[in-house]
């Protein structure tokens, strides 16, 4: 450290580096969650059924300043900005979480999937009121027995030839909706997805627009509510269960843009294959799973912003014979606990960035060059592809984001003792809010399942509509060199040798420590070589005559580690060209600290695996380890600058114990 | 797995093995637990207010029965049992763990503060009333500025001659005392924690009887008392802040055990050093830690349940074609996630077993053989070496059982999904009230600290009273070898080569990764060289002129790691000792398959430090994973057997998701 000058840093500066091209959004959104601060203390303080009016009422004026339809098209009062409608969803999660969720039911769930899945007609009727609030709706998909395998719901559509309506059942409890946000108290309408049936004939999970209650709140004949009651947290969202009783609904309420059945039962879709249709139709719901994943990153940094001021503050043991005890952020351990967590929250941040900046692109030229059907040109050919990789990022992304806020939040609870525990201090709605992100909008287990299955299967079949054990027959079935061959894999190997000419030898020399091309090959090897290694596991087992489920529930901790290697190889890569985009200076010094912490950090919690596999020697380990104790001192007196700079509004701090002083 | 033979669990007999010496107090608990079980929905449906009054209720029912008050001498209505009160207390943490904190409150702080502290004229005053529950008390040691760093208090407590009374005196906010338990309520009564004065010298942190509310609940003049307000858990438990502005109490109020004042202002004590005499002090409140590792462990018992029985019966996904989904507990990642900490879970239980025996016999011997004052005789100082043996015991064995019980909590609510994150079904109730058992009775990491303090100064100056920084100086200053050699390192080491007379090299083969000695010798091994690693580091740190406070900070997740890995041998000790002594049968074959998953999957889980100390080959680090999978799939067709066998009781479980069938 002898040479190294201290970084001084320029906090208004780096939040502005850190908001990024929609600045003015985000700090629309933060002048909102400071107008309505009062929400934290509304959500202890009312009732759940009060909290639940109060947090539908603030949804509403928020939205009124422009902050939620953004992303919806100007004509029917969206803001048309795509990027701009998941910046403003980010921000809002530095607030009270309930309101952040009820927004993302009303006009990301339920407004989302009538823009996405319906057409004109349902457009001109619906989008108007939902955008404004008039119609407040629910996305009915999760089942009590069917969550993530969403093809195998048990709700039924029927289509009544005679009456030119569609039937929907509810079969039996296992089939109830179930979790269903806006369900128990606020919404009128739902899309409810369900197995379409025409002519006797099953088509498929499509979706339907199905009016739950009427103007004055009363459920529906047909329709049975009944409330999930208490959660572990989000209790200002009214999520519930959903029964219907031969429920009918005119033809028009199909969401047809992907398929439709005409007054005489004639079903017809533009894309010939069911599966492809099906997860075509679910990949226009992405947006859902980008913004969660961003929001559970931006929970993050409350958490963060919290702890750090107050271990900055709080002082504890000290020299015998001194009056002054020191302070909690000089402890080597404390240091440990909540900078890598920092460092990795910075991370995620950019990855967060390239994602939501992808979202906005690939929506953008969607909604330009029109639909995904079976006739589609070369344009569109290489849109699916971005769209693919974009599903793939998102998943990656929203299983990163979601975990790393359970993880932070309890650190920094910890980290804060006693006070961390009381209510007064922020953490309990943090901890409480947040827990279910790693559940909803995709489980994450089974979202780096689905990472994994893209890249094992990428240009197959062409379309991401093979199930697991379908996966393991493909990846069996073709030479694994093949899987590789074709795949990112073989890249990314390319890339690699590309950056280290010297070979494997070049790799393990004391030196480059906190050079990012080291970095990057790190991860990138990782990468290759646990997804080769899935590939290999899945032949074997093949080979030997093992039963396809068998093969796959043996490998699946494998393949969710090279899901989750792939994620952070992309997490790194975003990071490095950030920085590599900021102009020189103390601020960029000081992200580079972040930016090698995020790196070896990462790399020394999973050394074994690369000692393992020969790419890490144990004296490289330990150096690691050094130097991550190097840049956790380098790092102590800015920590707190860097919490800063994620701009979290005052208000939202919220915490009594950074009121106090004199500690 | 070809000659393997699946073991047949017996459950009532594996049951009865678990509870050990105290089946018949256990089962007390159990009836109790199954009466008052309404317990669980009045947490969710009572005001705070009301549900603090029905906890208080049910506390001093429950303690009607006997179960509360196992611990007291039979002469105060007791039962004369400490190991049936740890018992007890334990079980009770099936429960609502209000109740049980309240329980612990009341009759461990309050009335064991009174019993350890105090003498016969306190005992004959005090006891009854506490163990009828006639007279509830606080356990006022915690202010909002001094945690951990008790010796740090700021409450003052002078002697004032001319009244012979102790004036008690809050000099400041941060000297509050808070997050005191009975505080906001229902105490008439606090032992408060204050720097004794007399004649106006200072004579270090005492305990004091301090009357706070009178016989009909109104303040005492002098006394200002605030709620905490709600916290993350626990709501049936009043803590509370208090201030004392010069409150007189008779000098009879001072709890004398270890230091009186005569009325004429002579402060004399037993114990010389004013730092032995508090940390004896201390140490005679360990019992309370004992209770809130084993209450962790119980709590993690009944996630495991929940979550397993949840996946032994939900299913997910299945093979194309086929009309059944898969259970969640096949799938090979579903049982990753769980087994591991089920493993771990027994071992704890085990491991508490341990703790709670020697806590049993050292503070039974203690009663019948007096005092540890300095005219001490042979057996005393015996006694007292045990006592401290039992100190690091319980600091280390509640770390890991606190920490345990987050993680295996968190992890269960993922496993269940969107059911999980449900009031309905268990985890928020747990998850919340659980989450401060990792800060409170010792927060986790200064517990460690303390462990690795123990083991570095053993022998040394006689006692657990050097500070930290001490401790640097200490170890810095005798010769690194002479710490090792008088530590238990040096045994460990002893005994390592006892058990692998090949040496180094006779570990590092293919075969014996189930053979326990491996296991041990593996533990020791990472035991004794991060306890001789750490006081090489601070050492040197010394040798380099480094600040002592610098040393101990960049050397500090050493010392953690030290501790944690002693804590892990001891764990893995007890459980191997355990097993060793089951009847042949299938029970202890089961019971293997969980101290082998519990070795292996604790050295796969560090196989980068190991592999780092040329202790485990990259193959056969990889051959442990293999046999962890191996480990994981012979234990799916009895998981549930094995959580049975826990004796939960089934109003506990309180699942709606296990209440449904046909998933």
């Amino acid at each position: 450290m002898a040479d190294y000058a201290q970084p001084v840093v320029d906090v208004p500066a780096l939040t502005a580096f850190l908001d990024g091209r929609y600045v003015e959004v985000r700090n629309l959104v933060r002048k909102n969650l400071a107008e309505y601060a009062g929400v934290l203390d509304d959500a202890v303080e009312l009732s759940r059924d009060d909290f639940r009016d109060r947090v539908a009422e603030i949804v509403l004026d928020m939205a009124r300043t422009g902050s939620a339809g953004m992303g919806f098209p100007p004509a029917y009062g969206g803001g048309g900005d795509i990027g701009a409608s998941v910046a403003a969803f980010e921000t809002l999660a530095f607030g009270d979480l309930s309101v952040l969720v009820k927004t993302g039911v009303q006009f990301g769930l339920f407004g989302g999937a009538i823009l996405q899945l319906g057409t004109a007609g349902h457009h001109t009727t619906y989008l108007g009121a939902v955008i404004s609030g008039d119609l407040l709706g629910c996305f009915a998909m999760t089942e009590s027995g069917h969550g993530s395998n969403v093809q195998a719901l048990g709700t039924r559509a029927r289509y009544d030839l005679e009456t030119r309506e569609f039937v929907i059942t509810t079969p039996d409890d296992i089939s109830r909706k179930d979790y269903i946000g806006n369900a128990a108290r606020h919404g009128r309408m739902a899309v409810v997805f369900a197995q379409l049936e025409v002519g006797g004939k099953s088509e498929g999970v499509h979706a339907f627009l199905v009016p739950i209650r009427d103007g004055k709140g009363r459920t529906l004949p047909g329709v049975r509510i009944e409330d999930d009651g208490p959660k572990i947290g989000l209790n200002g969202v009214d999520n519930g269960r959903l029964w219907f009783d031969d429920v009918r609904v005119p033809r028009e309420n199909l969401l047809d843009r992907y398929a439709s059945v005409s007054e005489s039962g004639v079903y017809s879709s533009p894309i010939e294959n069911p599966d492809r249709r099906f997860f075509t139709m679910l990949g226009t719901l992405v947006q859902g799973r980008v913004c969660v994943g961003g929001a559970g990153i931006n929970a993050s940094k409350v958490a963060l912003a919290v702890a750090i001021a107050y271990a900055n503050r709080r002082r504890q043991f000290g020299a015998p014979g001194s009056d002054r005890e020191e302070l909690l952020l000089d402890y080597g351990m404390h240091q440990r606990r909540l900078f890598p967590l920092l460092a990795r929250t910075y991370a995620l941040h950019f990855a967060q960035e390239v994602l939501a900046g992808e979202l906005h692109e690939v929506f953008s030229a969607a909604s330009a060059t029109g639909d995904l059907g079976d006739d589609r040109d070369q344009e569109d050919e290489a849109l699916e592809m971005r769209r693919r990789s974009l599903e793939s990022r998102a998943a990656a992304t929203k299983a990163l984001g979601t975990w790393h806020a359970t993880r932070v939040i309890q650190e920094c609870r910890e980290a804060c003792g006693g006070a961390g525990y009381l209510t007064e201090n922020r953490f309990d709605a943090l901890r409480s809010d947040t827990d279910v992100f790693t559940t909803f909008e995709g489980d994450n287990h089974i979202l780096l399942q689905l990472v994994a299955k893209g890249l094992l299967t990428d240009y197959a079949s062409g379309f991401n509509d093979l199930d697991q054990l379908g996966m393991v027959r493909f990846v069996a079935g073709v030479a694994v060199e093949t899987v590789v061959e074709r795949t990112a894999v073989h890249k990314l190997l390319e890339r690699i040798k590309d950056v280290l000419p010297g070979g494997d030898d070049g790799w393990d020399q004391e030196a480059g420590l906190l050079d990012s091309e080291y970095h990057l090959a790190m991860f990138r090897w990782r990468e290759e070589h646990q997804l080769s290694g899935v590939a290999r596991r899945l032949k074997r087992g093949m080979d030997e005559g093992m039963d396809p489920t068998e093969v796959f529930s043996r490998a699946q901790d494998h393949v969710i580690a090279a899901a989750w290697a792939h994620a952070e190889r992309m997490v790194l890569e975003a990071f490095v060209d950030k920085v590599r985009s900021m102009p020189e200076g103390d601020n960029r010094v000081a992200v580079q600290l972040l930016c090698d912490l995020f790196a070896l950090s990462t790399i020394e919690a999973d050394r074994g695996w690369w000692m393992e596999h020969g790419r890490l020697s144990s004296q490289r380990a330990k150096a690691i380890t050094r130097e991550v104790g190097d840049l956790l001192r380098k790092l102590r007196p800015i920590a707190e600058d860097l919490v800063d700079a994620f701009g979290v509004p005052p208000e939202m701090l919220h915490a009594a114990i950074l009121e106090r002083d004199g500690y």
